[in-house]
């Protein structure tokens, strides 16, 4: 079982929405938009687990919830949009103890107000055994810039495919590794927004790892990518093939037209390959190539799986 | 450890509040303005868990699929708001199996719709152990109707306490239980807001019992209520010592002013006490009258409890 076949079923049934959703299921945020006024909301919601996202044992308190937050955070980035208020569910382990669980919330808090995303609900319940682990899930909302925002199904043939920062080695063992302590890409998205306007393409945040993430671009763009592995800038210790398989990056890929700044809200911007047509004799989504070789990206990925 | 030590400790903490919050945390919903149009969102966030609020093992996964949603929705009822969009969180035991998988959504889906609350986000995440219980948590938002909204803290002294429809019994073991098949009363309370105006005054849902829920509205409005046992309408086989006990009612309290219809959307209104000013000389906030004597009801409460 799979999370992304499961997530299918769930977009795929989604028949009776109304004029108002504006953004179905399937994107990085839904968009609806409201009866009474002309506004337009986005929300998202994203969870951690123990044992699945951080380890309890290990972990310092105060980063989980620091990543319980940046991680739906990242979602409002990759749709290129303004943070507007956090919503925070946690079940707890019934010995979790007052004060851990006070330091779990204020991390919360914390980290939502650091980034303008004020929290403004919240709901706690309790375990029946204390063997049962720590889930935190997150709701945020958002409002587009401009009107505008960035879909994954917003790439267009021709334009080139971009990356924020770096990417590989988000899990590195033995430290507390980037998936604990990235900074979600708010500021960057909302300043390419503005200098590219209609120039700017699709955009998703990189969880996954780059060639399953893009593969999600160029599925719902009807579109292909071609990379180049060259191009890909790694963190210290990584190889292009870690920036596909690590995942938990964080960083943004969008695509975009014409000329892209270097550097956005102080974040480095590297173009790593190409928008392409669909090719009627190659139905691979994202390749890569590598010394003068195609590699499908696609399978490189990597999902939190079951078993 | 209890619930409500817990979230009166993240209500209390939330100094750093914006300005677009126009109802932070604290009440059934939070509401927010949008920084680029007029409008304003309403948000809450709640979650249902293995073994505290249903049982997997015992429970048809469609009912399960239905309470989580009904339970957010009755706090958009809460509200006299209108229903806006829905986002759901599930972590699942890696053996759920995707059949149920796919009944649960579904099932979510299906009364989200019905409820005219979209589906417009989900996440997905399996726990490491099939040990772990199922957990969903759904965030729902809304809308104000008429720009009015029915908050904990507007009762006033000299209004009416009501109640709709009947309470006790929701737990009933052997049957289904009415906690996993109440309407939440949505139609009922845009009616009461739409026919009362300004003369409604607080309103909250009936979650974790009556004197424990009113005494929310008492302690928010700082007010105090005086109800009367005789007058609490119970479903079959309950006392009025049920309707304050047993909790998972979904119906709705409220103060209003003046005449209050007897009943709107097919839903029965009773009277059940009245809005007083604090008193000095006795600080319980609510209090019930049987056979002459007034007992304390903050007491009579029932709560997810930590063991």
């Amino acid at each position: 079982m799979r999370e992304f076949d499961l997530l299918n079923h769930i977009y795929a049934a989604n028949s009776t929405l109304e004029s108002r959703v504006l953004l179905p299921p399937g994107d990085d945020m839904g968009m609806v938009r409201l009866a009474s006024k002309s506004g337009t909301v986005l929300a998202a919601v994203d969870q951690i687990v123990d044992g699945r996202h951080f380890r309890l044992a290990t972990t310092p308190i105060e980063l989980i919830g620091r990543k319980a937050i940046t991680r739906s955070l990242s979602d409002i980035a990759a749709m290129a949009a303004q943070p507007l208020a956090t919503l925070v569910a946690a079940t707890l382990p019934p010995d979790f103890g007052h004060e851990r669980a006070n330091a779990l919330f204020d991390a919360m808090r914390a980290t939502a107000d650091r980034y303008y995303c004020p929290l403004i609900g919240g709901d706690l319940a309790f375990h029946a055994d204390p063997s049962h682990p720590l889930v935190c899930s997150v709701t945020v909302l958002a409002e587009p810039v401009n009107e505008r925002i960035a879909k994954r199904s917003d790439a267009n043939r021709g334009q080139g495919v971009y990356i924020t920062g770096r990417l590989g080695g988000s899990l590195q063992p033995g430290g507390l590794g980037r998936h604990l302590t990235f900074e979600p890409r708010i500021d960057a998205a909302i300043e390419l927004l503005k200098a590219l306007g209609d120039r700017l393409g699709a955009m998703i945040d990189i969880s996954d790892g780059l060639g399953r993430d893009a593969s999600h671009i160029a599925e719902l763009s009807r579109i292909r990518m071609v990379l180049n592995a060259d191009r890909i800038p790694c963190n210290d210790g990584c190889d292009w093939k870690r920036a596909f398989s690590d995942g938990e990056d964080y960083e943004l890929c969008f695509t975009a037209s014409g000329e892209v700044p270097q550097k956005v809200a102080g974040v480095e911007i590297t173009r790593i390959g190409e928008v392409k047509p669909r090719d009627a004799k190659d139905d691979r989504l994202v390749v890569v190539e590598v010394d003068g070789k195609a590699i499908d990206a696609a399978e490189l990925g990597w999902e939190h799986r079951n078993g």
